[in-house]
């Protein structure tokens, strides 16, 4: 609680604190919903703007972010995420406009029809509510997360890592700057203030006051807030992505995307961790594969069927098939056919992303069928399980749940569907 | 324990018992996630032939039931929800045939298009997985829920009132004829044989292998599986619907719609327990209207303004606007204008039906725009807000959260769609 970033008056009660952000936010959530499209676009373009003309403020306190966090003994792939310079910010408000550009889901009207009794019945896409985000070290969320929320008609509460919570700040008032530009409430997107992480426990206890929860960050964070908190999540796990070589595949389609979904980014939570082959697509497409990957610094480990063909490849324990390596290793496994491929992937997968690379059509279909993931995808590379490729223009987060939203979350997820019926005194009989 | 319908052994741990069943259900939800249209609708049309041949035996079972509850001094509203005829029992065999009529959700693909990448993005439709179902009284809830599990390639796990338990058996029993006839896996649709409370507990603890859980019951069951589960549920808590009779309203329009509302069936959820009016509609319609309700034995508690109008009106209380009388009572309030109707329904409402009688275009679309409940209606019978007449076919409860489904939650809502992507090859650049 000595942080220098910590705003709230030590002899404050935190659980006062929380709850009172949260009843902002939810009164705020009722004029967000009636915000028209024009002022919600209008509070984008101005937090764009205010972002840019804060690049010296926000540099400044990201610094101070860094400096201590280098103190803190904070690692270096953390301190990477943490740090902000002039090219970020101007992403940043970039992501902010193009938010703006994406059409509002709210108010959109579907499926209106007649009735036999004579009502017409249709769905009318709604805001949830109150959105609680969770997050780590990235500022950047700050920004994109804020940017999503607004324009689905959401107020939000955002909590952001101890680490960054100078950095959000200053970009916290940029945001608020954007929906005061638009005579919208600044309580319909609020930073916390503390970096007390008894705060998290108390946000997850406020069912009645915050609709859903969005934790982003690392494994630990997100098995917290799906344990305590009291309103429903949208949540991913793990990423443990699998592409399978069918007997049928196409020996060059294989090798890219095999190649592709493991070596395109490792960080990722869509990138491959475990890749299956059928005996003849194994024998025909490892070896050229192995080459790129080991000129790619891929470590290998394969099971003794992979072993033979290519014995400096290293023993696989039962635990690589469980693994989220989210870095240069892979585990490599020859299955007997599509059955024991869709078997080893219900059995070790995440349900996130899986991909079969095959030329044959009922094998295609099956797959398609049966295999129960957020993406599953024919001779493509898993690492296009992304809102952006998907055409939601950005996305909060990939869910792995199947409850509300499912895969890459964008503005639709962020709302929810009531129901209008328009009569003309109709009763029932 | 001693309950003569009790069939699980005595001497076998509980916890085991409710495991068990959960993971056969997880094993079966497999197979039900593939099985063709053709194997549900044959298992449908046999469970309805089962039910019907075996009337006397559900008959018997069921005055044993019924004695052993007047026995216990069960009371005569959930006697009556008990007890079944030989009618009762055709139109739950009926059920489980339009269950068969309505189109199988499951596999539909929407949205598919090209993106700017190359690949093509679609969604497809997929069951939720195991349903858990928590009920109370009615043996109907049984055949009909698994009706609806099953249609929709969910494996289902049903646990019925004690009082109804072995009505609920030969039921149970009757799908499984059902299920075999099709060469479906009998764990696809499980009754728990055991009476005791604490299974639900356990049940409530089986998030790995029940995806979503569906009370139906009193307030009490619901708040406690609320409380309780560890996976998703779909519930509604309360029915505190509104009809708003706005200064355009039309005279006859808003007496037909608000005597319907309230009286066309006292007991169910989206009967208006709240009437709203503006003074001038009050003074044009209320004289009318309280003539009618008091024919109908309605009584009526108001507010000052209202028994200025109607002085033989009983006072409401403040506690009156929150109340769900589910009888003839009706609590009625004279408010100023539309704005006041709105806050009194975001205040009192339980986000269920809410419906306004106006012919101003301005005030109708505000109305449907501000009010935040499952169903909004503009001049048609609260008491429309139901899965058969939105087309839905049927429901298996109505939802009054946001998240997931909302409103009447029929086949789509015990779904979840998954995003598919095929490709000819392309990988992320």
């Amino acid at each position: 609680m000595n942080d220098p970033t910590e705003f709230v008056p030590a002899n404050r009660d935190l659980t006062a604190y929380v709850v009172e952000v949260a009843r902002a936010a939810r009164a705020a959530s009722h004029a967000m919903a009636q915000a028209t499209t024009a002022a919600k676009n209008r509070a984008l373009a101005a937090t764009a703007a205010a972002l840019r003309a804060a690049e010296s403020e926000i540099l400044s306190a990201n610094r101070q972010d860094l400096a201590a966090a280098r103190q803190n003994g904070v690692e270096p792939a953390l301190l990477d995420r943490l740090e902000l310079d002039a090219a970020r910010i101007a992403t940043m408000a970039e992501g902010v406009l193009e938010v703006a550009e994406l059409s509002d889901p709210v108010g959109a009207v579907t499926d209106l029809a007649y009735r036999p009794s004579g009502i017409q019945v249709g769905r009318m896409r709604v805001p949830l509510g109150v959105v609680g985000i969770i997050y780590e070290a990235r500022p950047n969320v700050t920004a994109d997360a804020a940017a999503l929320c607004l324009k689905s008609g959401n107020a939000a509460i955002l909590r952001g890592g101890s680490e960054a919570q100078g950095s959000n700040q200053i970009i916290a008032r940029c945001v608020r700057a954007g929906l005061a530009d638009a005579g919208l409430p600044s309580a319909a997107v609020q930073v916390l203030t503390t970096t007390d992480r008894a705060a998290v426990g108390i946000m997850l206890a406020q069912s009645e006051t915050i609709d859903v929860i969005v934790p982003r960050g690392g494994k630990g964070l997100i098995e917290r807030v799906s344990r305590e908190a009291r309103m429903p999540v949208i949540k991913h796990l793990d990423g443990v992505c699998h592409v399978f070589l069918d007997d049928d595949a196409d020996a060059d389609k294989g090798f890219r995307i095999a190649l592709n979904a493991k070596t395109q980014r490792y960080g990722t939570c869509n990138t491959m961790e475990t890749l299956l082959a059928t005996p003849a697509s194994a024998a025909g497409i490892f070896p050229r594969l192995f080459d790129a990957y080991r000129a790619h610094g891929v470590e290998l480990r394969g099971c003794a069927h992979t072993r033979r063909l290519a014995p400096d490849v290293a023993v696989a324990s039962e635990d690589d098939w469980y693994a989220e390596y989210l870095g240069p290793v892979l585990a490599v496994r020859v299955v007997d056919n599509l059955d024991e491929a869709i078997a080893h992937i219900r059995r070790y997968g995440s349900q996130h992303t899986d991909a079969i690379v095959t030329e044959n059509y009922a094998h295609a279909r099956r797959f398609l069928a049966e295999v129960d993931s957020s993406s599953v995808m024919v001779n493509a590379s898993t690492r296009f399980a992304d809102g952006f490729e998907y055409g939601l223009g950005a996305e909060i987060g990939i869910s792995t749940d199947k409850f509300h939203a499912r895969g890459p979350v964008g503005l639709e997820g962020l709302t929810s569907q009531k129901w209008i019926v328009l009569g003309d005194g109709h009763i029932r009989e």
